[in-house]
Order: structure tokens, then sequence, then C-alpha cells
């Protein structure tokens, strides 16, 4: 129940920060799909911390294994499992944890909801929770690529702290983001987001900002009408990111300060006929579901609850003290390390609906096929 | 699969706003429940049209009817299956927009999602579709207040368009809310607020805002630590609902701009002795889970799509054409409405994770009896 | 919880006997399907009571009403709701039933498991709960046919007491089946048994038997290869059905007698090229996946426990006392009642693994026009 | 969607026989539940081959690894994942069957269903599949025994071929069955059934047979009245384990030649002044909920596929050819192992449905502790 998500692209992940290994299940992946070692490590190895001076010195190399769901490198159609093993892990990391409930941790609601305590404190509240979702997302890409070759999703830091970005939605590439330390396209803004991260380590402090995300080439048809709308998944497995606080889909909070003669998107005909909208402030999304434009999301993260201050707060036998975090392995932002978890969820979301809406429409796998042909101009004979 | 939600409390939605009847079916909800067709019908009337000046001037009277799961105006413990029917459909309704794709609706994406286009335009994609939300939240608030007799959940106006209302969080009561036609409990803001709906509805226009909704003595323990976060299940919960754009938890989008020092909630004893935290900026929930402090949390909605001026769009047919709504029966801003929607989903969120956190941790029973002692000063005796 | 059916082709029923109405939503029921109120009408005419002298003199008219997820009597790919209002309810029908509990019946279980006693007894533990099912087999019947048009599921009585009937399983046909009042197509024992039937009636006693039920030309493909093996979900979906207690898939219990050489179903060519098995004691069914050949499944119902015959039994103050039904309103005999239900659950699984195949393996859809082709002869032009 | 099975206590298995490991992952366990490594390795070891004469020759140990959710051998109340990798994997094992269907395997379904062929020739298809059900069967146990210290689960062969046993249900225990290497505490039939079991060896044939399965000191209120019927629940858990043909609950088969005065359970209070049944034909369920009666069902293996004699089959390419096992790994009868599989389901079933239970009716765990009274003897303030 905890620990699962999707309908059809179903996962299930496990492990705590303090136990033996973390994973997660894929199951429902269909058969046939090219997917090795490689593509996962890669995907693990962008959410690694220890990569540079903006996040936690940790040394994981969170090395993963497929047990089983692939044979030559190509998926079977069975249970996908993946592990990583913990091989940083010392003994006394949460030694000075186990008898406080640490401020904005979930030490105390997950010692009332199970009524035991994690030696971690927080059991499966730990970034290293999200190994078992990024793994299970490189499976999602493939899948989902393997159907929709054009399809891509590209996150990037937006604003850290009061340091905005200017980024062009449109020509952004995984390229550009990837090749800044803190995952900010916008060099100007990068400078200045490192200097507040590197002032806030100073400081002992931690700071916060917004993750942007975009899908590319998405065909129209993902998403349910009434509960399962597609913003609706995409809010839920967002939120369900350890640190986030808010969440906003195509112009969001901006949409609520416009008139709807402002904010609706006209539709008109591209030149190749097809149908499109003139604006995208619905951010590719129309009563729950894609309409083909790029989809757009804003995830908001608040400053990590670890900080190297004094802080008020009680034990575990309720008398009032007080907690400083003593070991220094946590980093002051972890908007660059977001990144990849923003685009895991949403992979993980496209592929459960790209197969949902395969089970309930069954021309919408030709309706691809056309789709490729006119958005990308790809001959058809070569589809 | 497109219309069901809840994993224990489990709610599933029919109807077309163009068919026969529009209802639920709730399974799950336990045997022993005092329920009757009035508690349901006056949450159907807090959500129906045609109150007032500020909504539209649809008629429907949206009389509910129980079909089953109850006795004696008792729940059974088996399927509670509520219906309304549609009564004020005119025939013509819908005669103007049944070839063309309406800018800002679902009317493209459900013809291209189904393959199909029903008369209505959208579907499912309806104001009217959340009669059965609203029906099934009736049962789920009579549920959770037989076990947390204290529990309530207030939503309000917090802003429409530009005009914010400032509202103390702490002491605004549902009878507040409820005596303001735009269920804004700041009179000062209220009055503006109504002068820009007139304004807008002069204009043929249309205008969102912000909901504001918070959830009282709510014991800690609630949510799920990974996907099933609490906040991930009310985030769902809440961009499932028609014309949603953006959501906040706590102190949300807020937070983003505080370092962690500033955003953490210190832990403390209350004079009974219990743990509560100085301040909610985390809205009381922590890791996924609450903590017994109010949750709250921002909904905001876009400015409703059916506007009375000419727009851009094309026909079903693909030919460039201008689209300008006929009929004058629709709100120019649903925010008043959505209130009691916000506050539906509220509890149907909140009576699924009662019931999960019944099934997960076995003295949660007793939690639950010392909860209401220590918070609301109930002698045990009576409890 | 307890009364939803299906992974992707999704029913909840609803509905006590003694309450206001009967019914059903199919969710995820694709858009296009052709559906009317008659399809489904006829489907609630075969199960109803009251026919013919074998069956129950209770004259329920059991007329559906479509609420929803139909338009100009085509799906829409939204949830489809259907009702039955209980018409023939009388007044004191359970009056002498609800302070005792009636041996055989669910009366003191229900009780005991949720804490009420419906005025019925037994509440959802009732022949009309069957009602839902049958209605949502309409639909699923109508959505396989649209894919498999030559797909078909017949049912017969097999065995009723101990007169056992011999059938060509190859060559009998729904026809076959619905020329005999109590469903069996072997004259020669439909004289017996129905002369078994009345002696039953006489004696105010009760009769059980078997059902054989076989679905044919039904693609190789459908079933899970672990927990959700076709003839594991047909198990579950024939042990759902009230007074079933076993359940044979092919050869079932005669397979235990035999050795692996004689069990097991070569393989061979037929004349077309077609893989096919030279016998059929798997049933059709291999590994939890159907192989293309007929499939055969046997269950068996126990005499119902409503009997004309002084029993000793409790009453809910837990007195010894005894009953003995008064009302005549009870079959002595379900079997030729079952039939339809048997077959309604088999549509139900065959739908929603048909939808599972397709959003598995996206060549399946290429592979069921194949398969029309070779096994029913149709030129590949014309499908 | 393949490889999950339960609602609230939710395993996921995966694994094919030829890959690197097979395990599961056991969601929804409440924290707090003593576990360990050897209570896991105590159920492997009871399903492991190559234990006597009877069974295979392979020589895997299966040694578990649990990977998360314990701390201290104690249950965290997150998801509780556990490996077994595989050792004895021969590279040349599958050499000869991987361009062959082999007869009554399910090397051709899942070819069909997946469009792909594993190398071992039916991917999930394999016995060893059944390691995760085992696996997390160790946790149900645990839990359900945490809850109900005198319920418990005890299968034996009850027939092989045409040689049945002779065992009296209320005084079997799991010593007397363990006792046998065949797993039947008849020692008379035991011996005839050794002797059909070398004699198939010889004849490189196999054999097929009967596992009965009771569990006692269950609770009334288990199983739900509509689709998940306790006995329905049960029965797709048995027809879900590979080789299973029929399913019985209670009198079963037998039943359906009795008339209901002589089937129905007359009810009767006990000395304590409880409610039980003078017969148990029902075999502890009714309208699908126990009745706090033992639960007894029936479960009929087919003899396996795997024999030593030339069969005709074709090949991957559609050529007609003979197939003839080579290696000589495999069991002739799997009755023996079967046993502690169908255990393993029944636990699995009885821990989901007493979470769902506990849900649903919140006087239940007061009932729990009242009946530990009245049935077990045990004193109230022991409880």
């Amino acid at each position: 129940m905890s620990s699962n998500l999707g309908t059809l692209f179903r996962v299930s992940t496990f492990g705590e920060s303090h136990g033996v290994a973390l994973g997660c299940i894929v199951d429902g992946c269909p058969a046939g799909i090219k997917l090795d070692k490689e593509t996962i490590q890669n995907f693990l190895n962008r959410r690694r911390p220890g990569q540079n001076e903006f996040t936690t010195p940790r040394g994981e190399l969170d090395t993963c294994e497929i047990l089983s769901g692939t044979e030559n490198s190509v998926t079977l159609g069975t249970p996908i499992s993946i592990i990583v093993r913990n091989q940083d892990k010392k003994a006394n990391d949460y030694q000075d944890i186990n008898q406080v409930f640490r401020p904005g941790h979930a030490d105390y609601t997950t010692f009332k909801k199970f009524g035991i305590m994690p030696s971690s404190g927080g059991g499966r509240a730990s970034a290293r929770e999200t190994i078992g979702r990024v793994a299970a997302a490189a499976v999602a890409k493939s899948f989902v690529q393997s159907m929709l070759p054009y399809a891509d999703v590209i996150g990037w830091v937006d604003r850290i702290y009061d340091i905005k970005a200017n980024v062009n939605e449109e020509l952004v590439t995984l390229k550009n983001v990837e090749s800044s330390p803190i995952r900010c396209p916008d060099k100007l803004a990068e400078e200045k987001m490192k200097e507040k991260i590197l002032a806030a380590k100073e400081a002992g402090d931690s700071l916060g900002g917004i993750v942007c995300c975009i899908a590319k080439n998405i065909p129209c048809g993902l998403g349910e009408p009434v509960f399962d709308k597609l913003e609706a998944e995409l809010a839920k497995a967002m939120l369900s990111l350890p640190a986030v606080r808010c969440f906003e889909v195509g112009d969001g909070f901006a949409s609520t300060f416009l008139k709807g003669s402002e904010n609706n998107d006209p539709f008109q005909l591209d030149p190749t006929g097809n149908v499109v909208t003139e604006s995208n402030k619905s951010g590719g999304i129309q009563g729950g579901i894609s309409n083909g434009m790029p989809i757009m999301i804003r995830v908001g993260f608040k400053p990590v609850s670890t900080i190297y201050k004094e802080q008020n707060t009680v034990t575990k036998d309720l008398k009032a003290t007080t907690f400083k975090t003593k070991s220094g392995r946590h980093d002051p932002c972890v908007l660059p390390r977001a990144v990849p978890l923003v685009e895991a969820m949403f992979w993980l979301v496209l592929a459960d609906h790209l197969l949902r809406q395969i089970s309930l429409n069954h021309n919408f796998l030709n309706e691809i096929r056309k789709y490729l042909y006119i958005y990308v101009n790809i001959p058809v004979a070569e589809i």
C-alpha cells in the first residue's frame, strides 16, 4: 500500500537508508523493450550525492543490479526487479538522533504512525528512498521512448531561494542542464545560485526553490477525465517526493490572476493541418487529458530540514531539549539533485498513462504512428 | 479506472451532464454510521448553482436518492449508492457546440482520447460531474466524525482575481463562511470581490482565484511515507477538480523563499504534555504523515473557460472558425462554489487514510481515544 | 472493496434484496461499443426467477435503466451505470427471520462481520445481488464480441443431484440450452431432472448440481503467469457466486487420476498451419494463459439453504430454537438459473483479460485479426 | 499486475528460474511483528526440492536474504523485501527446449502472450516462481499468529494417483505431516504412495493428486460478501499455483450430491455459550465469510508436465517434431512439495482478510480478544 505507484505500469519500492538495500519492482512493462544495466545506472548516477561541492559529500556509489525481468538486455514482460545495496552506512550515523525528534523531519510522525522508531529516525522518509523511483523511471523512459521515440522530459532548476533563472522553455536541452553543476541552464543565475548555496552551507543553513519540468512530443489522449487527470497524477507524483510543498501545471498560480479571455488557449491548425493551441497557458493538458502540446509543470521544494543550527525540540520520552545535526553529510540545497527526481516521477506517470490509453482506445496505436508523421516529419514508411 | 478514488474508503462516480443521472457508489464505509438523505442533500445543496446572482442561474434541484447501503438511516457496511437525476436538461443546450472544439474546454482532448464526441462536448468534463464526489463526501464526513467527533474541514475563498481576503485561519468557522454569498469571511474583501465578479459577468468574461482549506483536530498518523503521502493524496484530489491549476500545502510557495532555520517547525510540549509544533509552516504534515496540527492547503482555480466573447478555434472537421458561448447559464467565477468541492475532496482523502491507518496500526484506535482526551479536554469516561 | 471486480474492465455492484435498487457501474469499457437497454434486459431476463414451475414464483420484472455512459446506444468510454429497482418487495417477507440465524445462510456471519443485522438477514448475501453482475456481463459480452465476433460462452446444467447429462461439448449451442426450461440440452436427463426437482419441491427440500461452461474462439494470450492466471481468475469469479462449492478447469478432478503421459496435450499443426493441441485436457489454458483451444470449466453448486423443514438453530440473543422457512418463494434447485450467472462471470473475466492483454502486448491487436482469419476462415479483407 | 496479490497485505513477487534471483516485497505488514531470517528460511526449506528420493535431486539451497522492512528482527511497517539467489543454474539446462514447445508446459502460451520466448521456455511459469510466495507467507504467518496465536494452517497429501489417505482432520498436526517424507500422515497410504511414485519415476512418468488443508482457530468475520468471498479468494490463490486443476471448499463436490436438509449446518450453542455449527459441511465459510469453525479446502494437482517419454509437438518455427525431456532433475510427483505451497497461499489470504476486517469493523479487535477467551480458554487477564 505504502509504496506502490501506477495502475498498469506499476512500481513497488522498498528499502530504508540504514538497511541492507533499496530498490524496486516494475510490473507491467511490456516485453521486447531494450533495457540494460547501464541505462539504469546512468539514471541513478544523476541522483547520486557527492558529485560536487554543492551537494552532500556522502560517497554512495549506488551500483544497481537487475535481478529479474530481462534477458540479453531485453525485457521479458515479467516483473523487473532492481536493487542497490547500501555501502556507505556508518554505524554511528544515526546515533545522535535516535532519542530526539528532529524538527522538520518525519521522526515524530513515523514513530506515531507505526508505533516504532527506526534507528534512522524516519524509516522510509529519506532521500535514499528515491533510489527505487529513479531505477524504475529508467525502465519507464526506455518503454515510453520505444513507443514515442521523440518524447522527452527535461527538468531544470528555475529558482533557488530568491535567485530566479531565465530559461527558454522551448529551446532548453538536457545537455544544457547537465552542463551545469547545479542544473540551472542560465549561466548568470547559476553563478548567483552557487554563491547562495555556499553561503548557506557556510552558515549551516539550507535553501529551497523551484524545479521546472517539461515533457515534449507527448501525444494527445493521456490522462483520465475524473480523478486520474494527468495533472492530478503528476501533482501526486511530485508531492510524493521528499520536501515538495507546491505544484503548478501550465501557468498555474499566474493563471489565477488572469481573465478567461486572457487564459484560454485558442485552437488553430498548424501548417500540416494538425490541431494545436496558439498559446499554451494550460500547460498541455485540458480536462485532465494531454492535448499534444508540451506539458509544463513547476515543483516547489522547501529548504531541507537538516541544518547545523541549534533548534528546540523534544525527546522520545517527552522531555524538552535542543537538537543540532552533528555529521556534515547533508545537502544545503537539494534543488540540483531534485531535477532528476522530478523527471523520474514524470516518466513514471507518462508510462502508466500511455499503457492506460492503449488499453482504452484501440486506435491510439495508429494515432501515435500518425502523430510521429505529422509532428516530427518522419516518413510513414520509416515508422 | 477513470472514476475511482480511494484504497479503503472507495468512491466510484458516474454520469454525464447531458445524461439520465449522476451519482456514486461508496464502498468500504463501515457499518453502523448514522447517514440519512438530508445529510447528503445538505452537502449537495452547497455545491448547487443558481443560489444567487454570483452563480449560474441554472435551476437544477439536484435531489438525491439513496439506492443501497443503509437501512433506518444507518449504514450496513455494504456499498452505498446515491443518484441525482438530471432535470434541467435543455435539448438545445449543447447544439451550438457539437461541431466546434471550445477553447479551454475538454472537447478536443475528449474526442481524441475516446475517438467519440459526446453531445455535450466534454463528456465527464463538466461541473456536474462533481455531484458524485460531493454525495460521497457527505458519507465520508459522517464516517470521519463518527470516529473523530471534533474533526472538521473548513474552506473559504481566499482570493478572487486580485482581491485577497484577510482571514484568521485559527478562528474562521463554517458559519462565517456560509454567511457570505461568495464564501469569503472577510467582509471588506467580499464586497470588492462581488464587484469584480459582477463586472466580469457584465463583460462576458470570467475570473479565477484561490480557495484555502483547513482540517482541524486530525490525529497524528494519517498518510503513508512514500507515494501516498497525505499531501500527495490531497494534491491529486484537488488537481482532479475541474479548473484547478496549482496546489500548496502549509506555507507552500512561500516556504521556497525561506531558509531551513526559518522554515523548520520546532517541537515543544503543550500544557497537557503532548507534542506540538511551535509554528505550523509544514501545514500539519511531516514526511507525508499528519502530525496532529491543523492541515492547511491552498488550491488555485483558473478563470473558467466558458466566456461570452468571440474566440478563435477549429471545427471537428478541421476548419478554422470562431466560437462564442450563446446560452448564459455559466458562472463568471466558480470560486464560491469551489469551496464545498475542495472540502469534499478533503473529506474523501481523510476518510480513506483514517481507514488505512486503522488497518496498519492496531493501537491507533486507542490513540484516537487519547487524542480526544488531550486535545479536546473530554473526560475519558465520556469517550 | 467488497464489491469490485476486475483490473481494467472494472465492475462495482451495489444493492440489497430489501433495498430501493440494485445495479452496477462498469468502468473501463472502451468507447464506440454498441450497447442498448434491450441487450442488458435480455441478459437480466435469463437470470430472472418466476419463469416456470421449476423456479421460484417471485415475479420481479427486474427492468433495467441505463443512467450513464452511453449516448445513442453507443458507449462513451465513461462509466456505465445500470440500475434495477426492487418492485416485488413485500413488507413481511423477512419478518420471520430477523431474530434467528437461518442454517446455511449468511445471517450469522453477516451479523458478526458488520456488527449489524440487516432486516433481510444476509444483506448482500442474496440471489438478487447477482443482478449487478449480470447487467455488467451484458456490457462485457458486447465489448468482447466487438473485438472477437466469434467468441462465445455457453453454459448448461450438467448434473442435478444424481442425474448426469450427456452433452457434446463441441456441438452444444445456446439455442439448445435455452430450449430447455432447466437449461439441460440432454432431453433424456432433462426429464429425470424435472422429476427430481418437483419431488424436492414437494418435500420442501433442495438440490444441488454441476454447471458446465465453455468459451469458444478465444485467442491465445489471455491470463497472467502468476497470481492472475486465467483459471485462477475464473475460479474466483465462480466461487464468488452464491452457493458455489467447487471448481474445475479442463479435466480437473479427473486429471488427478491420470499420468503425465496421459494428461499432457500434444501440440500439432492444424490444416491452416496454426498450433493446436491434439487433446484438450488442460481446458484451453496452459501456465495460466489461454492457448486458443476452447476453455472449459465446471462449477458445483450446493443445494440451496432455504428449505421448508424444521431445523435447529439459535436466535440473535443466543437462545436455542428451531427455524422453518414460511414463505414459499424460493427455488428448490438453482441450477437452471445458475447457468446465466456462470456465463456472466465468464464474460466479465474475459473482458478484463482482453483489455489487460491489449495493454501488455501491442501486437496482440494484430494477432486477433490473424486469429479471425485462421480460425474462422474470414478473408483478411473483410476484417 | 501480473505478480501482485492482496489488498492490504500485499505481495509482489519477481524472478525467473533462469535469472539472477527470485523474491518478493511484502507491503502492508504492520510494524512490531517479530520476524527473523530463520523463520523465512524454515518456510523456504519446506518447499525446497532435493530433500529425498521422492523429489527432484536439484540441490538449490535457496538461502534467503532480507533486504528491508525489519530492524533487530522486528518489522518496521515498511515494505519487506526478501530475495533468494539462483545458484544451481546450469548453462545447458534449457538448451534442449528453446526451440520446441513442450507439451503441457507454458512455453507456447508464454511465447504468444509476450511475443518473446525466454531461454527457460515458460519465463515465470516455473516451480521456482513459488519461492517469492513462500517467503511472503512466512511473513503472513508471523503476522496472523501475532494477532491470533492459536490460528494454524495444516496441509497434507490426501491422495496420490489412486491412493487415498485416511486422515482425521480434527487431530492431524503439522508434526504428523512433517514426519512423512511425502507429507501423508496416514502411514499405510504413505507406503503405497511411495511405491506409486517410485514406479512412475522408473517409467519416466508423473502423478497427480489431492492436497487437503485446514485452518483452525480463525475468528468469524473474514471474507467479503460479494466478489471477495473468502472461498473465492482461496480458490484464486490455489488455482494460481502451478499444476492446480480443481478446488473444493467444505464438502465441495460431495455437497452437490446432498439435499439441502442434509447439507445445511445447524447452529447450536457450545458449552461456553458461543455459536457453533453441529456439522461443518460448509467448511467454515457461509456467504463468503468465516464462521469460526475450521476452514477446510481440497486442491487438486494434475500430474506434472515434465515426463521422460517421447511426445508429439511443434517447434517455434512451426514444424512438427517430437520432444523428450533429457535432464533428470524433475519431480515425478509434486504433491509432497505442494503441501507447503497450499499452506503458503492460505496464510497470504488469511493475513489480507484479517487486515481488511480490522479496517472495516472497529470492534473486531475486541472480538478477537473475546474469541481467544471463549475458544481457547485463556483467562482474559492474560490476553
